[in-house]
């Protein structure tokens, strides 16, 4: 099915500094024809395939195979470069402050990250689903994914665990069955897992995963906001649910720790941002905003008195290491009716297209193209992967996880070594002498997969009985300020708003190289129109017993970008509101090359608007929420 | 005492466009020894004087006399002026939103900014006097002192109504006289009124009100730094009490609400200061922040069901026009022991000189560098009736009016025709074209007495009983966040804040014209240190029964100023970090002109930070608690 290139296996491409031999070759440009065929053997891509070999899906696990070769040399730098000075500083820096709540909970903060929306959507998933899905399923879940995809994950810098919309599908799943007979939905989820593994190694195999090349900020940007609506309805609806559960005053003392949780967060990021003291200080302000105020208001919640006895809603946790139900944790998915399988199998199907979307969208937004990587991923294997996970997860009964957006940018943004770095503007009249702006430059990123399988580690740690006393002492209310925090960094940091607020703005204050104002407002406006249409009718959906609908919607907005945008806009608007998501090219080789849209450009003429906020202020850090902007 | 002058009072300057006859002269600069004798006759100066006549204190009257011959001329346009459009439209716009709460309550947005305060202070005295001082009480202070302000007061923008600091010093003699007797607190306060505006006419007629023309930044930020943060003491008192009213349940929800009702004045304020949409929307927003969350949370609190059901505490309110204790209006003054009523002296002495500080600063601030004014004040006329309305106050048992920081420049503010205007500045180099730049002018100023005049009648109406129904709806949470507003505002742009955000900030960043940065960082230091240790000293003694004194540390800081500061600064130094808070030679004339500190130098030299941001970004528009920043 493949050649072996002439690059073997046993070179060191990191010795060399040279990226990959992938790279080299594709820079050649105008190669011979004997060099082309070789290339095209050699890298993954079906540009100058003839025939059958054209189609993707008639050659099966080429994607994967391809995937291995390229990364497995990388493999043992993975675990070499995380002994650099940044990740060990990172691991120290981390556990102490931590140490207090979650004592092996350090590796990262993004472990903080990872646990702490997890548990979150737990909480509303354990309600909704007859208390079946728990914090324990939850933890194992993410655990299972963490050490997996760390192991032997293509990409490690995608942080999986169990996100929202898993969530949303699984109690919408709980609501349809418990029509018919709620006894079965242990063994029904078992079988939706099972056949969600089967399309996901069918996805994988045939190549499939290629298709992500075309996701433009046209479908991340709505299915960002998307998410960002959603954690903060889930957020809303953690706050009612304390006035259900404890009564009025513990609702309303529910309601001030969520807000100030959110605003305390939101002012302590917003400092990590500004230019107030030293770059290194705004740093750890930044990245642990989420663990001072997590530890501060956990303990506010337990001051002595008025507090302590208004009895807000806390987390609920099960014995250590045991399923939250009294169960085995193997699923006995054998005694299901045959006619409850094949009902199980568009479900699976439509797991299989949210994580098609999600997963692939998270890994992308972690590979995105600000951050300078050098080592490639893998998107059919990690897909492949993926569907194990799924598999396993399905037949134990977790919540299946997949990949986070949006922690998975955040944790490669923690892993990137920046510089801010000072620009002087001379002005020419009257404003004295200059003005002064910081630029951050992203200068490496520290690829490895430490930082992943310490976080799995950390999890089970949380697993057992000490930590799990500690974990139910985290009130419900703190997990509404976090999807405050998450939701609304998602929402304000995204283009649908940012283009709403610049058609807002008075015109004469706009700069005049602003690229948008090349493209008629009217044209803005319906672009974003489309986007807020198919948000809003996904946010709809997801209070009805439809919710399980929301990925073809989603992934609706995909061929939606490259079969009918370009009939309502002209080439050089979208190439002013749209952009790539991901355009490192260690990136797009493992989806087959270079997106072929119909207006075939090049990438340096799309994302205008981004290429001037770059050039100006440099590349955005990733906030706690924000999607790659 | 005074001879006539040689512009007779019969000439109507306004018909000239000539601000006033005194300012043109004062403008001749060099004239011959006949035309400064002439002018030190016709001007209100001790410059020229020889002898005794150098002695202010020997010439009493003298600048009441001039304050009404300056400023009588003016008084019919006062009038007329009012019939601006800018003031119809503010009436107009202001009557309709404002309408469904407090009919009469219209003709200004300040109308509100007058209201709300002095009812947030009344809660907290009512409470604290063994509700004595009630809503009514307050009401009718307000009432008075507008009116007699609006008709015969030499400067109408001066708003006058009860505050915050009058209120401390209410239930802290409280405290002291309830240690001894506690019945005969009314005539007790009685007395202490009557003193305080013996010693008020006594400052008057001996032209004590010239040593304000000293106050300069280093005192009015430290004050407006302990009167934000004492604002927000008294927001938290009042949510504390809450707890002890309501319980749990109410007191929670007054936490969500006032913070809130924070969150959303703070952010229509600075949606309003921001680009968005044109700049008639943005004032509406600036101006109206207030009454929109006022109206929205009062009506949140009235949710049936949940939130009604909580019963969060709302505003005490006593039958129409009556005192709210059962009492006569008029005070039994006479039947109280001789001893008492010296004791009362040292109170009478402490009023006068908190209010000749805060009257006086608020009157100053009121009409600041920043607003162009054209017609002239008189500090030693209005101080006068300050004393009159502590009388009438005094025997009444009402709260003792006096002139409001930061509602006094707020004022002024919203009848300030502001241009907000274009900045183009060309940059040299890599930044595209140019940057952009709204620059704000203050261009005029409707100075007229309609306004306050409006704001008495309103506050009479309020009184009638169906206005006090209304009044009755209003949580008192609400004005928790009245309080954190007012207080935040009156930090957030304090100039001892600024300068501490800017020792902190990296230095690299800093522009390189910033003024500051030619003083050393510990002189800057120790700048805002001196004036720190006062604001802690006043807010720590504060909440103890020395609370009475703080108005001696406050004014300590004005002959520190003078005296002290110059030994420990150079004058270059303090020509950055100081500014005079008026400028104006309208004001200056009535304090016997400019300030002839031992530095004597030219105002342009003073407040070298402020220009340079003036220049930048134009005047600063008054937010609800800021102080002249």
């Amino acid at each position: 099915m493949s050649t072996r290139s002439e690059s073997s296996l046993g070179t060191r491409p990191l010795d060399t500094g040279d990226p990959s031999p992938y790279d080299e070759r594709r820079n050649d440009g105008n190669a011979d024809g004997q060099l082309e065929r070789q290339r095209s053997k050699a890298s993954y891509s079906y540009e100058d395939a003839r025939g059958w070999r054209r189609w993707r899906v008639l050659r099966p696990g080429r994607g994967m195979y391809h995937d291995i070769k390229r990364r497995l040399p990388y493999y043992p730098s993975d675990i070499t470069d995380a002994w650099s000075y940044r990740t060990i500083a990172s691991t120290i820096r981390m556990y102490f402050p931590f140490k207090a709540m979650v004592p092996q909970a350090s590796a990262h903060a993004d472990r903080l990250h990872s646990l702490l929306p997890a548990i979150a959507y737990t909480l509303d998933m354990y309600r909704r689903t007859g208390e079946f899905f728990g914090v324990n399923e939850a933890l194992f879940s993410s655990a299972l994914a963490a050490i997996v995809f760390s192991l032997i994950g293509a990409q490690p810098l995608t942080i999986v665990g169990v996100t929202g919309l898993i969530s949303l599908f699984n109690f919408t799943t709980y609501d349809i069955i418990s029509i018919y007979d709620v006894s079965i939905y242990p063994q029904f989820m078992a079988w939706t897992g099972i056949w969600a593994a089967i399309f996901h190694w069918l996805v994988a195999v045939l190549n499939a995963c290629d298709y992500m090349r075309y996701v433009t900020d046209f479908s991340s940007e709505s299915f960002g906001m998307y998410v960002g609506i959603i954690y903060i309805i889930k957020g809303l609806e953690e706050l009612i649910n304390e006035f259900h559960e404890g009564g009025s005053a513990a609702g309303y003392l529910a309601c001030v720790i969520a807000i100030l949780y959110f605003a305390t967060v939101y002012a302590l990021e917003k400092l990590g941002q500004g230019k107030m003291w030293k770059a290194g200080v705004r740093g750890i302000l930044a990245d642990y905003a989420y663990v001072f105020c997590t530890l501060f208001w956990v303990g506010f919640s337990h001051i002595p008195g008025r507090l302590e006895e208004t009895h807000v809603a806390r987390v609920p946790v099960a014995p250590a290491f045991s399923p939250t139900q009294p169960r085995s944790w193997l699923i006995d998915f054998w005694n299901l009716d045959v006619k409850w399988v094949f009902v199980a199998m568009p479900f699976g199907f439509l797991v299989m297209l949210l994580f098609y979307y999600d997963h692939n969208v998270s890994s992308i937004t972690a590979q995105a193209r600000q951050f300078p990587l050098k080592k490639p991923g893998g998107f059919h294997w990690d897909f492949f992967l993926l569907g194990c996970t799924t598999f396993v997860a399905g037949i134990l009964g977790l919540p299946m996880p997949n990949g986070l957006v949006p922690q998975a940018p955040v944790h490669t943004d923690s892993l990137t070594v920046y510089k801010t770095e000072l620009r002087i503007i001379s002005t020419a009249e009257g404003e004295g002498t200059e003005i002064r702006r910081p630029i951050v430059k992203a200068e490496a990123v520290v690829e490895q997969r430490v930082t992943h399988f310490l976080m799995g580690l950390a999890l089970i740690g949380t697993m057992t009985g000490p930590l799990l006393v500690v974990l139910h002492t985290m009130p419900a209310a703190v997990f509404a300020g976090v999807f405050f925090v998450v939701g609304w960094g998602s929402i304000e940091s995204n283009g649908i708003l940012q283009k709403f607020i610049l058609l807002q703005a008075e015109n004469r204050f706009i700069q005049r190289d602003e690229p948008l104002l090349r493209v008629r407002r009217r044209k803005i406006l319906l672009y974003i129109s489309i986007q807020m249409v198919t948000v809003t009718t996904c946010v709809a959906i997801s209070h009805t017993i439809a919710a399980i609908g929301f990925p073809v919607i989603i992934m609706l907005l995909m061929p939606m970008r490259i079969l009918v945008l370009p009939r309502w806009f002209r080439l050089e608007e979208l190439q002013v509101l749209d952009d790539f998501t991901a355009t490192n090219k260690m990136v797009l080789a493992s989806l087959g090359g270079k997106p072929a849209l119909p207006e075939h450009s090049k990438e340096e003429d799309w994302g205008l608007e981004r290429q001037r906020s770059e050039k100006r202020h440099g590349v955005p850090r990733q906030r706690a929420g924000s999607l790659h902007r």
